[in-house]
């Protein structure tokens, strides 16, 4: 089952124009959603940033919260994923329009979500390899979960085949980024750093947890630029996602870290935040909006 | 009517399915074909160019020139623009795969032909603007027509709110690129001068029309990289599309070019491109087609 534009139907039965904009010109983007046992985690988060970047592009998003959370849960139910550990994708685009780069005066933006069984991650450390590509920080959609992922698979694509788990983005002033789906930290003698917005990185949902956290728990933490030469030397590197959630890295290149170890502060926050999803929207929540729905 | 993966059908009945990696992923590419009088422009560059991209990013694109050929004039006849000009475009996605950024072992392409009339290109001089987006040297898609189209769609929609009919990107070394759809010309005291692909640009089609004709016709041409100074000193500015073709440019952000009029080597060239369609594939090769086709 998915959600297209209002309706739940069979994925087999459900299309996409072959005029969307999102098809022809990658014009939308985006949210990854994390559920675990039927609770949809950060739901306001994702909310806030699918709005924050639909308004940019000024692509018009209708749905309230409250319409989106009944949305999303009606799904895991047609999809047998109430109780369940799932991952669920909220797609927007502009919606169809003529030949050309201009949108339409008259958007008609796609809706979709799908909703997927997704086991409790297993962490495997992660081998990653510097992407020759650099991340354009002087574009908008470096900070946008947008639809233009082709560089990314590129990328990710070029590790795999060099035996790599994943990627890392410099920007194009040389400076850390990001991996090809998720944020980086790395821990120093000075505490544990992230790089900044400005540095051409997804403000991700994870990664504001995560500093979140170390917050509570008097972890230094900063948000400033990252030199390579930082990385290469940090004690821990880590990247963060909604799904692979604190993912360890234990080699850059052909550059051990931590002696090829996973790191007691990696290993900590690990801890801290599968405790922190009692953050998480309640179930209480949840059932409100299903009671709104019954009534 | 489309064609979609081998089949003519009704543009109402033809859908994409919704987990096309070219819907979720931008993981495709496309061309924009010219048609003049249902000649068929320059279709082997075309398709040489496809090609060369599909292979780069090992997606299968298994039609023959031939069968494309085919493929395109018949939608024509069946667009009922058999003898008309039109603009074609054909969009290969790696088709459809399970979530995450690794294409999956077993790829069944999406092939998309969409055609339609598009009447003699008409050109209205255009003031342009210089984006603060960079274009992205560094990404193999900066020399790819990706999907990856959102960074144009949003400098292009920048630029038509600030009243100017197009933008001009810089790559991230500060040196001029391309506009949103087209490469970019200018004309100095030493010659015509067009950024290297190794600038970032697209390997346009009707660039290497015009850099031939250049060269035909004794007149000095290089591929060079071209500072934003040039620019703005340059005698004449022009843009190249297969759409557009030669498109003068007279101004850029507040600076005129060449006082605010088309430039006599950019009209000159007008006239030199028009007659060379001449060059384009000949009728005969497409009747020898639809001849193979019916006996």
């Amino acid at each position: 089952m998915i959600y297209l534009n209002g309706n739940f139907i069979d994925q087999d039965e459900a299309k996409i124009e072959t005029n969307d904009r999102g098809f022809l010109l990658s014009d939308g983007i985006f949210e990854t959603i994390r559920v675990y046992s039927g609770v949809i985690s950060r739901l306001s988060d994702h909310y806030n940033r699918l709005k924050k970047s639909a308004d940019f592009l000024n692509i018009p998003f209708v749905m309230s919260f409250n319409e989106l959370n009944l949305a999303l849960h009606t799904l895991l139910e047609k999809s047998d994923l109430k109780d369940k550990d799932a991952s669920m994708r909220l797609t927007l685009t502009r919606g169809t329009g003529p030949r050309g780069l201009l949108p339409p005066e008259k958007v008609n933006p796609t809706v979709m979500i799908t909703a997927f069984f997704f086991p409790e991650t297993v962490h495997k450390p992660y081998k990653v390899m510097i992407s020759q590509i650099k991340r354009n920080e002087s574009s908008p959609l470096s900070n946008i979960k947008s639809l233009c992922y082709l560089d990314n698979i590129i990328a990710r694509k070029q590790a795999d085949e060099k035996g790599f788990n994943e990627c890392i983005f410099l920007n194009t002033q040389g400076h850390v980024a990001c991996g090809s789906v998720a944020n980086i930290f790395i821990v120093t003698d000075k505490g544990i750093v992230t790089p900044r917005i400005e540095d051409g990185i997804l403000p991700g949902i994870t990664r504001s947890v995560v500093i979140k956290i170390c917050e509570e728990n008097n972890i230094r933490v900063f948000e400033q630029t990252i030199l390579l030469s930082d990385l290469l030397t940090a004690k821990e590197v880590f990247f963060t996602n909604r799904l692979i959630e604190i993912q360890p890295v234990i080699q850059i290149n052909e550059q051990l870290i931590n002696d090829g170890n996973i790191g007691q502060m990696t290993t900590m926050l690990q801890t801290l935040y599968r405790n922190n999803l009692a953050y998480s929207e309640s179930k209480d929540s949840l059932d409100e909006i299903f009671n709104l729905k019954c009534h």
